[in-house]
């Protein structure tokens, strides 16, 4: 059975941690930085050794292409993001650039003729220092000249950094990739999570990248003395708060598991010891697998809340915060990354991502899945992010006999 | 039956809210004001025309005294204080220090020989603009040089109003009195609540001024990510908190009725749509009738936060940030005001008072007592505060009929 080179692959993830390697031991490789623009020097030159085209679109993603002999070929997508966040991990995006890498240099060395172009992809700012999965979602057409003026750095920052990779917002916006072009996206990306370790499962089969729906419900009573009004006398807007926040978390649980539901903050008006709560503002935050399960899930939520503030004779207002679609994502390639794994005798279980990924923006215009390897206590976005040599190792494995099994459906 | 001069008292209480009267109806009569001082002045005047000797103490506390002929009287003080908070009421105080004038004129005006010299005092700074029952605390020698270090405005203000009195911190902290020369202490005051109003009763018999403590409680679990931590894996800081919010209200209902609890100010670290709350820090603040009641109720919900503290796998601590000792008010002097209240056919009953007043310094020097009537709705501290003229001159016929008990007892 085919398999890619072990050792290849972790001097690989070595070389390219010292690029923004610091003192602790993590990576600040900011998307558009120098310490990126060095990194995707060096995988230009990985690219160019292993006799892959290089290509880089308007938007700064970067490609290493090995290209199929057949008329009319399409493209198969396998990549992710070579830029993290500042002392985040050596893991986290750069496993899945890497596997992608070994993987075309795997079937190339094998002389292997694939029905489709295998194009390995390092997409530009998956974290957002200028704008969030900036390179998947300018791929997929969905990033706007607005969206371009309203940057998560300064101005001046990312005219900096475009100028460093050699692109505009112009470039940026034209650089629209067309479906018809494309078989499917597959991503591989460490789990940042603990459920695979803790069940010790090798692969996460991600069969959905979770929606987050966020809201503002501020909970109004009327603010009293808090010694002379008898308490059975109280519209404490607090009582309602509290309740809600205790229901919300058994409804989840109970009812929409693996979804999860979060208050993250509590804004108290007037906010004294002697005075009885007048408004309570919660920041409440949920998560699940598909749109219709949001809807569902934000339904039960927002009717129990109005039900406890009716319950202390309180009114409720609700402000929706913030809204990011669920991605289902394509069933044909999580079969094909499950076979894979099953060929490997790789344990492997369905999950969630609770994260999001470039895979989310790809999923909406070509079939997309991905799939996780264990993070060691979950830890991510940190110095001590770790994910063990085999499971790297089983990473690249699993992408390139996803890629054959795709080869094998397509050819059929 | 002897009865004030009921016109007598609604026009002192008419003439006395032009003193600071505000363009809403209220009155800002800040101690040691210029307001305050014409107040005072107009108090002198009224005192001084009805006969009866006008003094100061070193505190800047004005008595108008009734003597008594007796050889080595001692001295019943009845009274109030005629300060007021910004844009407060006319009846807060004034209406106490109102009808004890009125008793002491109705007294003289009827040749009612006493047995002790009758004292009506207006106490200095009962809302704190400087220090907390300043006038009160002073004479029952409560008050240190290091507590007028540290004046609740800043020290200018406290100087100049100092002056406008005609005092200074060293006559301040020379104007204790000695409880050998004194019989007891009667207040009457406006509820400020609703008990009285809601139950139709005319007269409440104040059996104690509520203790007040208040803590800080610090619920400690882990901040995580909202997505990828699984919800029955988190050590959720607010869930602990809400669970004690919700407990403690329930066990003070239930169990401390009518004790009251409030938690009036929540702040959740580091407070964010999409992190776990990894600290809640709650501002708990609970009021009862008795040091031995406070002790338990302490006891009590403190051992909850632990129990719930626990629940959740959260870490509590515990950090006392301010207390009122309980001021349980004297047997002899309630029932003296209770028989006052039966002659006059007032209906009346037993209550806490949930307010700090002048009467909890005094008893805590001599045998006090104090009694409200009615406000309407419970409103105070605003410019809507009102009790209805029945009730004010309720307050002066009771507070006579007290006097006149109390001078019965001695003479016995």
């Amino acid at each position: 059975m085919l398999t890619i080179n072990e050792q290849r692959l972790l001097d690989d993830l070595t070389a390219l941690s010292k690029f923004g390697g610091t003192t602790e031991g993590g990576v600040s490789r900011l998307a558009m930085s120098v310490e990126d623009v060095e990194a995707r020097l060096w995988f230009r030159h990985q690219s160019d050794s292993a006799g892959l085209r290089v290509h880089q679109d308007g938007a700064g993603n970067l490609s290493a292409i090995l290209p199929s002999s057949l008329p009319d070929a399409k493209t198969l997508l396998v990549g992710s993001h070579l830029d993290t966040v500042p002392n985040g991990g050596r893991f986290d995006g750069a496993l899945g650039v890497v596997a992608a890498l070994e993987v075309a240099r795997t079937l190339r060395e094998a002389n292997i003729e694939l029905p489709f172009h295998l194009e390995v992809i390092n997409f530009t700012d998956e974290e957002g220092t200028v704008l969030g999965l900036l390179g998947s979602r300018a791929l997929t057409g969905q990033i706007s000249a607005e969206d371009l003026q309203h940057p998560r750095c300064d101005t001046h920052t990312m005219t900096q950094g475009m100028q460093r990779l050699g692109i505009s917002p112009e470039t940026i916006l034209s650089s629209k990739r067309v479906p018809e072009s494309l078989v499917a996206f597959i991503e591989v990306h460490i789990e940042q999570g603990t459920r695979l370790e803790q069940s010790s499962t090798d692969i996460g089969l991600v069969t959905s990248i979770v929606g987050i729906r966020s809201h503002w419900l501020n909970f109004v009573g009327l603010a009293a003395h808090a010694g002379t009004m008898p308490m059975q006398k109280r519209a404490d807007a607090l009582w309602g708060a509290s309740a809600f926040v205790q229901q919300a978390r058994t409804l989840v649980m109970e009812k929409f598991t693996p979804g999860v539901v979060n208050v993250g903050q509590v804004h108290v008006i007037p906010g004294a010891f002697n005075i009885v709560p007048a408004e309570a503002r919660l920041a409440l935050e949920f998560r699940h697998g598909t749109e219709s399960q949001m809807d569902t899930m934000e339904k039960e939520i927002l009717t129990l809340a109005k039900t406890v503030a009716n319950d202390y004779s309180l009114s409720l207002s609700i402000e929706s915060a913030n809204q990011v679609v669920a991605a289902s994502l394509d069933n044909r390639v999580i079969h094909a990354i499950e076979r894979a794994a099953q060929n490997l005798e790789l344990k492997n279980m369905r999950l969630l991502s609770f994260a999001g990924h470039d895979t989310q923006a790809m999923s909406s215009l070509i079939p997309s899945a991905m799939f996780f390897v264990p993070s060691v206590e979950g830890i991510s976005h940190h110095p001590q992010e770790y994910t063990h040599p085999k499971d790297c190792v089983n990473a690249g494995n699993v992408l390139l006999h996803s890629v054959l099994e795709l080869a094998e459906g397509f050819s059929q």
